[in-house]
């Protein structure tokens, strides 16, 4: 195996495959990074068993400058070669697999020789052999990752809660969340009537996909296989592996109505919330209190740690009605709910102090709702 | 105590202050911060019992807008207190201190109240009585601390070495460190034919000093008492201790003449140090290997890690005479040596293997050295 190659083009590739190898796994080769060399190009592949990514640089592509001299493929400890390729010298690298998968990068005077493993030993890819292919809009995935993975729970009692529940129904997309304290449910109308699936994506892995998924990929390829889903854009190929079980029915948990309401500018709150958070996070107790009063129109956040001091702030609200609450929550769940909402105006709706409660776009109740359990504080 | 005054104006002082600021200190009542406030203006304070910083803001500052309402004093937990500070709604803040050290925060809609101590409590600065002032050059005091505290020891075990040594005697001043496996030693001329001091610094002062100094101060005032050193400059005072003992006497250590020289660009060099510290670092020996062949006027660095490969590469470089040697060094010193001189060209001078080998710009020769001692290899 030969080849020389743009050195800045392949570190992104190289990048973009680290994002799958982890340090810590179990399985020794899994620390490396696959290299196979074919004529029609190179192809780069990581995995830590639960995410698999493979990047491919095309033979003919312009700003890569790909030769390949000899196909070949080998496993190369990922951590040290990318350091390596890294402070290379100069523009161009030629690497060559020589004997008992010993190799050498070579750039400028540069010359390392690092050790390298049988790529036959390497695991295969899962292989999807659906022919249904779901296309996105990439930013439109990005936005439901980011609106759902937060309510994502890191608890490993319930593996199921770890995932993001996708469901593909009558042209609709629906993502669903939760760690049993919150949750988060975005929907959005895709173009595809004919398909239907339902499926739990270990959060992590949209997580990590969402990070990769540059500005240059307008859409993103999906296929679902039944342990597996794959996202493609440009030359990178993603694949996760899926959650097995039952998603709980999250539908029920969503109030239908509501006794009190009132609008804020999601910023504005979050700065509120992350004032009064201050004072919360410095004591036993991480809560903060809502008091609603009505009938003088005033909305007062409140936190109290009797070590260190209390914080009283009056918000400024868009309208407010219905009947006079008080309610305490966990600011950090407040917080990365207030954040999925950027700058929009949005409604939060309450029943009683210890019911979960609800927040929603103004303007668009119907396709994206963040629910937050409150806390008992007596 | 009351007072209002510009809120980003007094973060900045209070940034400054909290860098002497330690959460880990033994003595409870330096976690937190001084004020001080006088018809004149408001006074910081934060000390670790080395460094001790003051920073004032005066009460006819255009910008820090400060109204002093009623004079007094108050210590503060200064972790909690500047998160708050930060995380304030308006451009402006009121605090006033009531019964009992309960201060009072208010900015917009926002009001917190935190503890506070009795400021009475708190310990006295150093009083440093000398009339003598030496005025140094802000950019020059922040290059020689820069160019010598990369020797300074980390370890306890010989406490003076921790410290840099400064001299001022003749109108020169000369800095100089070591941790026994390297030196650094800079010389400059100043302005001060009169005096003579004998000092050594705390290298850790000297760091937090010399990140503290701004672009917009021009001098630092510098005023030495018995055991302490003052820095002065705009709105801020440092105090540092001085550490006791006899350092040293490091002029022995340099060796007067050489058997081989040879000049690099010391950033091109430094890149390939870097590269050969990629193997280094991944073995059990941090060391790599130069071998300068005068009649072939090659000049090569070397390193190998067992488990993971070798790096080899031919150096550029300007000038090679002398005997031919093999020298094998810990390349992190090399590293943080040749840092130290920026874009220049230097001239490194060996005499054996085993002896302490000298880095010098190599247009000035008499002012700046960096000294290493090699590594034994077999």
């Amino acid at each position: 195996m030969k080849f020389t190659v743009n050195r800045l083009e392949f570190i992104k590739s190289l990048t973009d495959v680290q994002r799958a190898i982890s340090t810590k796994t179990t399985i020794p080769i899994l620390t490396g990074l696959k290299l196979k060399l074919e004529a029609k190009g190179l192809t780069l592949t990581g995995s830590d068993a639960d995410i698999s990514i493979e990047t491919f640089i095309p033979a003919d592509d312009d700003k890569a400058q790909l030769q390949v001299e000899e196909p070949g493929q080998v496993v190369l400890t990922a951590r040290i070669f990318s350091e390596i390729i890294k402070k290379l010298p100069e523009d161009v690298l030629t690497l060559e697999v020589t004997e008992n998968y010993q190799t050498e990068i070579l750039s400028g005077n540069a010359s390392f020789s690092i050790k390298g493993l049988n790529a036959e030993n390497y695991p295969h890819l899962p292989e999807i052999t659906t022919e249904d292919t779901l296309n996105l809009e990439s930013d439109v995935l990005k936005q439901i990752i980011g609106q759902t993975v937060i309510a994502v729970s890191t608890q490993e009692s319930r593996p199921i809660l770890t995932g993001i529940h996708l469901t593909i129904k009558n042209g609709q997309l629906s993502a669903v969340a939760t760690d049993s304290h919150r949750l988060s449910q975005r929907k959005i109308a895709i173009a595809a009537d004919n398909v239907s699936y339902d499926i739990i994506v270990p959060g992590k892995s949209l997580s990590e996909l969402s990070k990769m998924i540059g500005e240059d990929a307008a859409q993103v390829e999906v296929r679902i296989s039944e342990n597996q889903v794959l996202f493609k854009f440009n030359n990178t190929t993603f694949y996760s592996r899926l959650l097995e079980g039952n998603y709980p029915d999250t539908d029920r948990l969503i109030p239908k109505n509501s006794d009190t309401e009132i609008d804020f500018n999601a910023s504005e709150f979050l700065a509120s919330i992350e004032r009064a958070s201050l004072l919360s996070h410095a004591g036993q107790n991480n809560v903060v209190k809502l008091a609603l009063d009505t009938e003088n129109q005033k909305a007062t956040i409140y936190s109290n740690s009797p070590e260190i001091g209390n914080v009283e702030e009056e918000l400024k609200f868009q309208r407010l009605s219905g009947n006079d609450i008080e309610i305490s929550f966990n600011p950090d769940y407040m917080k990365d709910a207030l954040r999925s909402f950027g700058q929009s105006t949005i409604t939060i709706s309450f029943n009683a102090p210890l019911r979960p409660f609800t927040l929603v776009p103004s303007e668009d109740q119907e396709h994206f709702i963040q629910l937050i359990t409150p806390v008992r504080t007596y």
